[in-house]
């Protein structure tokens, strides 16, 4: 008999999270930081953000779970197995939000998480592994840089000491606003100082993009996530005043911009479907209606689900660029950012799919085109991530929106694939 | 005979202008207001102001030079002709500056009228019509809008109140800043109050532009002044996340923002070769190197010698917005300003080439790109411009420049162009 098949009689009748139950829990952490126009302003390690994680920190004690902090305040809430030695079956996401944020970013990665519990809970299931919930600190990066803080240390993709030294705006370090909220845990932060590994990692979340709702579809099963490429160009001619300034004798710099937004998008196409190319910040100098720019100042965000692609973007743009620096025109480019693509497990995307398929929600894979901590934890452990639609595609935004029965079947397929992984055990 | 005619023997032998003087007198006006740089912030009406229009003051009189101040502050300073009842033979231009302006711009026009009065009580020589120096209030705008303030009131662009009630930053209006300095005179400003017309009207300034530069010419005639329409665009599609919007799903307003800059160069082109298009200010909403831009406002500025290619200019850009218009991006255009083209006098333009050629100056038609005091009052009396080169074409800026002896020549050509319609009288 297969452990993993939910439909193993053991399982039977299939355990059913609670909808109204999980959306009540959304409704209800989405009070504290509550924006007059529906949204969530609940930044890093903040007095709201301390309120969000003692909701969290009470909800699961309640539910029966130990609760363990690390140094960078990341919070494991942990439903024992019966074999407590073997790796726990992790997920969960992350409850600060943008200053202008909504209900569901991160807050339904960790609340569904607390579902799963809760449904097991209800259905009297034990489970061989331990399972665990994490609320990961400073996902968004708004108050504090880098981004996917918590997670970033828990693979050690920076340290420890360089997370609690970043300052926010008014010179408050990670250490001391993680001293203030009471959220400095004695637990080892990163995985190289003794933190404990998954033996696989979910995180349920919404699309933030508008594929799942074109398509019609409930699920995405994400194949991965795109690599990224972040450079910051500056293109340099001589300012001249429009007036007197004759055409051929210009050396206008927002001429060669305007080219490289429509290269940018071209080599994007040229890497269809996948592969994304943005200019999403471009600053004039000096930017007054009758003055010739005389520089340019521009981002490009390419993004590709494979190094090979993502290299070959990064060739399209470094042999623009080149092609366009002449005696009157200089463009020079700087690779700011590079995150590797992260493709996710394929044993774990193939029990979400089953999922799915089993409780009859339409599904399709997708790709994650933004980072999320399971993109750092897939460095340290077989992961995978389950995507919802999200009303217009629109997340980051107070508008943000996600219907209560995506919701419910998204936290049902994370049930099984988790349960499928960490094994239930015969009563 | 023909009195206008320089070589006539009343004038002989040339009168010839002091070079040095006009230079020395340029780089003491600079001092006022003097930047580290080299350059000159003084901006309209302020004491700085006060104290250069002061020494205008001084010097001209010292030149036996009447002054009349009218209710905008403009400064007109009068050599007596043989018979006073014809209308003055008038030049000038402006003393205010940029906030980072050179020593050059105006102050070149104001004081090459006040060496050629110099030049003519050396040589003794009397004039049947009088002789005007003027000071034009306000030309830059850097201070007060409208720019040309006070020859936009001359001749009725607008009216006095108008202009008096224009206020600074600090809430300071002209009419009182005019006060303060002492500048709020009693003679009337506008034509139809009855300030005096000219019979003739001429202005020297630098290029501000290349062409002279690049030609190796030294005077530049100056056949008109451009026309200008300028636009309010706003093109408008939605905002979303870099990562996960993929390509086809996007409404990326900075994609048809960047075919604009690139449609505005093709219709400019399209109109050589005076026709000019410039997008000198383009700003995108978000701005955020990861997200899409959902709205770009930039501006266009058309320039072109006649109205109808002004008008085929404006057509161009209304096609190209409606043509841009579907259900993923809005674009409104807005224009803003309007300058109707401002064709010179030709038999100005002839003296002023006469002069250039029979004074062995290399000289060429060329077009004013930007608005000067000329343009106005050529709306109302036969005027023109003479240009001369400045170095590197670039202005309103402190490294602004020009060559002694191009400054000398335009001089040289102003004073030979105002005798030739003053008239030489017999002593």
């Amino acid at each position: 008999m297969n452990m993993r098949d939910p439909r193993d009689p053991l399982v039977q009748p299939y355990i059913t999270i609670n909808g109204d139950r999980l959306w009540s829990r959304l409704m209800q952490l989405a009070q504290i930081g509550a924006t007059q126009k529906g949204g969530v302003c609940r930044l890093a390690l903040t007095e709201l953000d301390r309120q969000a994680r003692s909701l969290f920190v009470e909800w699961a004690t309640a539910l029966g779970c130990m609760i363990r902090i690390d140094a960078i305040g990341n919070i494991f809430a942990r439903r024992a197995g019966t074999e407590n030695h073997l790796p726990a079956i992790g997920t969960g996401s992350h409850i600060d939000t943008q200053p202008t944020g909504g209900k569901f970013d991160g807050n339904y990665g960790v609340l569904a998480g607390l579902e799963v519990i809760a449904a097991l809970n209800d259905a009297g299931i034990r489970t061989r592994a331990p399972l665990e919930v994490c609320v990961w600190t400073n996902e968004e990066g708004s108050r504090f840089v880098p981004v996917m803080m918590g997670s970033g240390v828990y693979v050690d993709a920076f340290t420890l000491e360089h997370a609690w030294s970043a300052k926010d705006r008014d010179g408050i370090s990670v250490k001391a606003a993680l001293e203030t909220i009471g959220f400095r845990g004695e637990a080892p932060a990163s995985l190289s100082q003794g933190a404990p590994r998954f033996a696989a990692y979910f995180e349920a979340h919404i699309e933030q993009g508008p594929v799942l709702e074109a398509a019609n579809k409930t699920i995405g099963v994400v194949s991965g996530a795109l690599g990224q490429r972040w450079y910051d160009i500056t293109i340099t001619g001589m300012e001249a005043h429009a007036g007197p300034t004759p055409m051929q004798l210009r050396r206008d710099a927002l001429l060669p911009a305007a080219a490289l937004v429509q290269e940018v998008n071209r080599i994007a196409l040229s890497h269809s479907p996948h592969g994304r190319g943005t200019v999403g910040h471009l600053q004039v100098h000096p930017s007054s209606r009758n003055v010739i720019p005389g520089q340019v100042k521009m981002t490009v965000d390419f993004r590709h689900p494979t190094d090979e692609g993502l290299s070959a973007m990064n060739e399209a743009l470094q042999t623009w660029a080149q092609s366009q620096t002449n005696d009157k025109i200089s463009v020079t480019v700087e690779q700011v950012v590079y995150y590797p693509p992260a493709p996710f497990d394929t044993a774990l995307q193939a029990a979400i799919a089953e999922s799915a398929q089993q409780r009859g929600y339409s599904f399709m894979p997708v790709v994650s085109g933004a980072g999320h901590d399971a993109v750092y934890v897939a460095r340290t452990a077989p992961a995978a991530m389950i995507f919802i639609p999200c009303k217009d595609g629109i997340s980051h935004n107070e508008i943000e929106d996600a219907e209560p029965a995506h919701i419910a079947a998204g936290a049902q397929v994370l049930l099984d694939a988790m349960l499928a992984q960490a094994e239930v055990v015969r009563p």
